[in-house]
């Protein structure tokens, strides 16, 4: 058993229950709640590692898939980690790639042993396994790595799931029993079933039996209602081992943070941030500004008057606008900054509000100026106001 | 007349007769043989404001054909100048978009009142006349601005040169006669002529006459040959006013900028370093590097290990080309930025070489070890080694 890596649980908000902690490892402390940006192919786009550290809570992402895929584990090896390979001196976790098999790949042929399918660009016949999936982790070196899931879809029938949950146990097992190195990489269990409870109490009942570290949410904000995921967070909360970090996989816009985090959620990733971003959509105090809209082209203000980030000290929004008229790289960069140190902030006054005991009070603020929308603490449900 | 705009000769090499100085104005005072980053439309493509400082000498370039275009002036009059709207507190220089309308655009009408054109982009009727580029200039409020000149092609006939040579000269003098700001912002005459010497120095003096505070030489560097622009320079060398900074437009690759500075040229600007670092070339202290090629797959070393700049410091060449075959924008921000860098460190290089009356074994050393080839004073012509 890993000692080093514990999850500490600092103060349950007295108005809320919402939880928020201490997340020791090896390398390193984090705070929680906490949201970890993605650095798909070991690079948080368009940011340079000294921005990562500006605008991140020292803990990101990367994706075991694309490394391995590109430049591959050997190179990656040779620097010693993906943290040194992309010079990043923080904390990671990287998936099993179980996720982009079954998002990006075509052809997937499941078998008990694993996966086949075709390189998303090239074509080439490529298998991975639970066994093979924790070697590329190992060798990839990060502090938190994830079991090898079955990420069926959704809304697969009752017995697909039923039997695809089972598989993911067994791999859950197999890759449990061929770490490596427990010692400096804390493997997470990965709870999946869909929208069925009982699946998903069961998966998650046969995990603990393995006692991870960690467990995550997985095959959750796929495509199903707001609605659907969060009967799952509900559900799922008091069944979570209480210690444990608790992280819900691919969530990452403000309203489901909220409501994961009500939920007793620990843990967060999205490329939203990024993504919409390079898209000229930015996140601010009162909602998304579009900054290639003609309302911008001669706002003096900066993009959110209420941001500490130096994108919002330096610019303003006529300026930002300009740069995404005329195809400058500079503007998705700018706006990607932004947009993560956004939700650093938005984790941080989270974090504080728990603290507080209002986090209920904070929650309903945020969700009233940022989506113009009540928050509804009991099922997550919104309406206008 | 300015008498704040000066060109002080600080030092000439007695090995070679190149020279360095300090360049005053207004706003603060740069060191002379500069070269300018682009920032074509008030970016320097990829950088951020506080990148463009630590790769530059204080001094940019920035685009008024593009500016004028988009944003438009009235945007950037709102914020001050160009360097408010892009949040530059060095100097800066706009060209009066004259090469832009010869170079981009097409159905050009050319009159003695000025050019009529096509919108590269959209197709839109547009006009530009000398008074009207001096007029946008004013508005975007570089520190110093150009004369708007008919960039005639290189080897057009003797006839149509002479002709254009003499609109040239009107065309400054009307741009001089209407400039508002000739206390904040130094307005250069253009020499224009081709290959033909006579034409290029009957330009200069009658562009003397009107006693610029600064001279450029126009129409080089647009697809002669090498041999044909060193001609050009040094035949100009001894005709242009000694105390006045000459300034040679759109030249930057290393062995040009080496054998202007042997003719007595200050300033030089050019999109070379930022555009082939988005293609993955890097200039480095032994020659350029495609990024790309297999053979850096695994290279620990950095891209140029006897560069100071944070990208040299900090990552190596096999992550660098792992970011350019990953498609990570992050790879063109960090060479755009090293080959800057690179230049800075040229241009420095430069001028401690003049000050040291060494110039000469520092330009025949620097092309031995860049391009494999040897430096010829006389004539700039190289040859292998």
């Amino acid at each position: 058993m890993n000692t080093a890596f514990r999850h500490e649980i600092v103060h349950i908000c007295k108005q809320t229950g919402a939880r928020c902690g201490l997340l020791h490892t090896p390398s390193g402390t984090v705070p929680t709640p906490i949201f970890m940006p993605v650095g798909t192919q070991a690079s948080v786009k368009t940011l340079a590692h000294d921005e990562i550290k500006e605008v991140s809570d020292n803990l990101i992402l990367a994706n075991t898939y694309h490394l391995w895929l590109q430049p591959g584990t050997e190179i990656v090896k040779q620097h010693g980690s993906v943290k040194e390979f992309m010079n990043w001196d923080g904390l990671m976790l990287t998936d099993s790639g179980g996720f982009q098999v079954f998002s990006l790949s075509s052809l997937r042929k499941i078998t008990e042993a694993g996966v086949e399918f075709r390189h998303h660009l090239s074509g080439e016949l490529l298998h991975l396994s639970p066994e093979e999936s924790i070697a590329i982790q190992n060798d990839l070196g990060a502090d938190i790595i994830m079991s090898f899931d079955e990420c069926a879809p959704f809304f697969s029938d009752y017995e697909y799931m039923s039997a695809s949950v089972e598989r993911t146990i067994r791999w859950a097992k197999r890759g449990q029993e061929t770490h490596k190195k427990p010692e400096k990489q804390a493997l997470f269990g990965v709870v999946q079933g869909g929208p069925h409870l009982d699946l998903r109490r069961h998966c998650l009942e046969e995990l603990m039996k393995m006692d991870f570290p960690g467990y995550a949410l997985g095959g959750l904000s796929v495509g199903e209602s707001k609605t659907e995921m969060y009967k799952v967070l509900q559900a799922m909360n008091p069944e979570l081992p209480f210690d444990k970090p608790r992280y819900l996989m691919g969530v990452g816009s403000p309203d489901d943070i909220l409501y994961g985090v009500l939920n007793g959620i620990d843990m967060f990733d999205c490329v939203l941030p990024t993504r919409i971003a390079r898209h000229g959509s930015a996140m601010t105090t009162s909602g998304k500004v579009v900054i290639k809209n003609k309302e911008y082209e001669a706002d003096m203000s900066p993009l959110d008057p209420e941001c500490e980030c130096h994108v919002c000290q330096t610019y303003t929004r006529s300026y930002l606008r300009h740069l995404f008229k005329a195809g400058e790289i500079l503007g998705l960069r700018l706006i990607s900054y932004h947009n993560l140190f956004f939700l650093k902030r938005l984790m941080h006054d989270i974090r504080q509000a728990i603290m507080d005991d209002r986090y209920g009070d904070f929650a309903a603020s945020f969700m009233e100026r940022f989506y113009k929308r009540t928050f509804h603490q009991k099922d997550g449900s919104t309406r206008s106001v």
